[in-house]
């Protein structure tokens, strides 16, 4: 049985007191080494034999508390605690998240919400919880979507199956396709069997770290996610005339680079900063990007997102307004890469985390993501919800990514008496 | 004899009726051939054998008008008309320009300058004008500076011979010496003898395309050149902090690029534009340069050029001011690049220039020139100036450079006018 917390001299109510920080703390660091790049870095990235390794040692624990494991046409990994209490009727309750990781990712982006949940049936087992319904611990195939896109694959997969076969048919970089690349991977670890129709899920709460600096700089233990931002993301090509930089007086100009400045300032200023948008720059490039030569093309991203969709819903308009009236005379050519909704998590579930929060004198706040996860396609099959933990500075998708010990228990702790609580 | 102009029924009172457009269209053209590139480009980068095979056709025009060739350490080439009527002991009258290219460069671009102080050596041998001194037409090595740099070595060697080692010394992208290159390319021609010291001009004028579109928008035929602009270039260095695009609040971001837009837009508001200022922004990186990551760093040049001196001194403390008040949270580093004063051309040239335009029935205006020429480091040396002939639309070092046969005559007649004069 555990030893965590033998300080504490209340007695056992919760099966959140049987989570282990150590044993949480150490599994992440034991999937760590699977990819290790430098300085605490991981490059696991999906189907490749690094993530096909992972997903085995997670299996292997899996069956050391009594799970089976199951796979669908896309590589989704369902770890299913099944004990004869619960009634194969009901339709199960699902937590997990995601093993794959950036080129320079993280020890925590994913893997968390997957050992969060194991951590969390070892525990329930642990206290003696009784479920009356089956528990799911889901491995979804292709979060990052750096190999293949697009990003959240697996879990778009399960809820809209019909795409399946296009998203088979993507390809990375080498023009290998995601059917190739499972075929490769699935020798890795065997199953118990191949859902080709997937078994719906009566809820849905993934654990996440913050990958945001809100948590840790209000020093709040959990975030309850109320929403994931929308994301309206646009590549903007400005195409103007070259010419030279010392001949050509600035009236005369057709200054590529000199209007995508004003169309991004334009439409910053359109949207405003209420706090809450989220307004990125990521790229940009010149060209024929010379000193001395007035630049003729700049192409760059504009990444909008919002937690509100009627806000969201007026972004394209904005910008096409703003790059009509400041792109002449060069010429302005919009294209949309993403266009999200943004998504409301389950106000029941969103509830359940404060009150657990609050019985376990966790400090809790709602917050809405910024960042996309598979709990977004989710929200569109069942009741879901997300707890958030804190991430040191707010970084992620980087080998600096950190969250502490006592910071992921906290989270597999709600996670826990969540889950005793929907089973 | 020169059959140009048999329609004028005046008596031939000018050299300048001598300059036969044909001849020097036809010689624009056969020189294009060497390095021809597609769409009427040049490719003819500084001591190539492209370069020098271009070098070897000008010498054997030369040679036909009875001039010698002399070089010089840095591989300048003087062809020099000197009969028994010119004074040993005078100062020659120099003029000339280049005949290196961009990469993909014109058929105008420094080639006009040479050929057109051979068609007036020619016009004004033809004429029967008996020089009182010699006239060396200057071939100037590396205008262009973009295989090795810096830029007009050849004229900045020739005012400053105690550089002349360093210049050597420098290397392109492969590796290869100014000092090698020059040996290589020396094979193509012969020369008469090497000038281990500058022989000093008396005087030096040099025709070019203007590069800009001001003499062609308002239809004027000479530019009587007052001034080449100063120039200062810098590189700007804006380092923040890389963060998630969705999950960082904007007032928590140190956002590399939206400091970078607002350095910019500040320098532009503090300088302001006088209708002479060049400002251009030809270059700009972003790291890590992903749709969804706030920018870590962006490093982008800044080009700023104008004719006027005083307000070129200010620009370098504008330029910290404004990156200093909008960097930070960024960490900004400014590095020059190029701070080059702006040069006043002689006023005595000046106004010979204007006066032959006018007997001429050309129309001219002074104007200032924002490109930089070998003339920038002559008149270091003596009283120099420029005659600038349109450019259309105002295109260079592109393909599409163009002046018409009639505009490159008008500029050879008034330089042909012009060495009579000073001869």
């Amino acid at each position: 049985m555990s030893q965590a917390f033998p300080e504490r001299s209340a007695p056992v109510r919760f099966a959140s007191q049987f989570v282990s920080d150590e044993r949480l703390w150490g599994r992440h660091m034991e999937l760590a080494a699977i990819g290790a790049i430098a300085d605490n870095g991981v490059r696991r990235l999906t189907l490749t034999k690094e993530d096909g390794r992972a997903r085995a040692k997670v299996i292997a624990w899996a069956r050391e508390l009594g799970m089976s494991c199951y796979t669908d046409c896309i590589g989704n990994l369902f770890l299913r605690y099944c004990p004869p209490s619960a009634s194969t009727n009901a339709h199960p309750v699902a937590t997990g998240s995601h093993l794959d990781s950036e080129p320079t990712g993280g020890r925590f982006d994913g893997t968390f919400g997957v050992l969060a949940g194991l951590e969390a049936v070892q525990a329930l087992q642990e206290f003696g919880h009784v479920p009356r319904r089956a528990i799911e611990v889901v491995i979804w195939t292709n979060e990052e979507g750096c190999r293949f896109q697009p990003a959240y694959m697996g879990s778009l997969a399960f809820v809209s199956p019909k795409r399946i076969e296009a998203l088979l048919a993507a390809t990375d970089a080498n023009g290998t396709t995601v059917r190739d690349a499972l075929a490769a991977t699935a020798g890795c670890y065997a199953v118990d069997g191949v859902r080709s129709e997937p078994i719906p899920f009566g809820a849905y709460v993934e654990a996440h770290i913050e990958q945001g600096p809100v948590l840790e700089n209000t020093r709040i233990q959990i975030g309850t996610v109320t929403s994931i931002y929308g994301i309206e993301r646009f590549e903007i090509e400005v195409i103007g005339e070259a010419a030279h930089a010392g001949t050509t007086p600035l009236k005369m100009r057709v200054d590529a680079v000199a209007a995508a400045f004003r169309i991004v300032q334009e439409i910053g200023k359109a949207l405003g900063d209420d706090g809450q948008i989220r307004f990125t720059v990521g790229k940009f490039d010149v060209e024929p990007g010379s000193a001395t030569v007035v630049p003729e093309r700049a192409k760059f991203t504009l990444d909008i997102r919002h937690p509100d969709q009627e806000f969201l819903n007026n972004v394209p308009a904005a910008v096409h307004a703003s790059a009509t009236s400041c792109g002449p005379p060069c010429e302005v050519h919009i294209r949309s890469l993403v266009s999200a909704p943004s998504v409301i998590f389950d106000l029941g579930l969103r509830r359940e985390i404060d009150r657990i929060a609050s019985d376990l004198k966790l400090s809790a706040v709602s917050i809405a993501s910024g960042a996309g996860h598979d709990a977004r396609y989710l929200a569109e099959h069942c009741p879901s919800a997300m707890i958030f933990v804190p991430s040191h500075k707010g970084i992620s998708h980087n080998p600096a990514e950190f969250t502490s010990a006592d910071d992921l228990g906290n989270g597999a702790r709600v996670l826990t008496d969540l889950l005793v609580t929907l089973t």
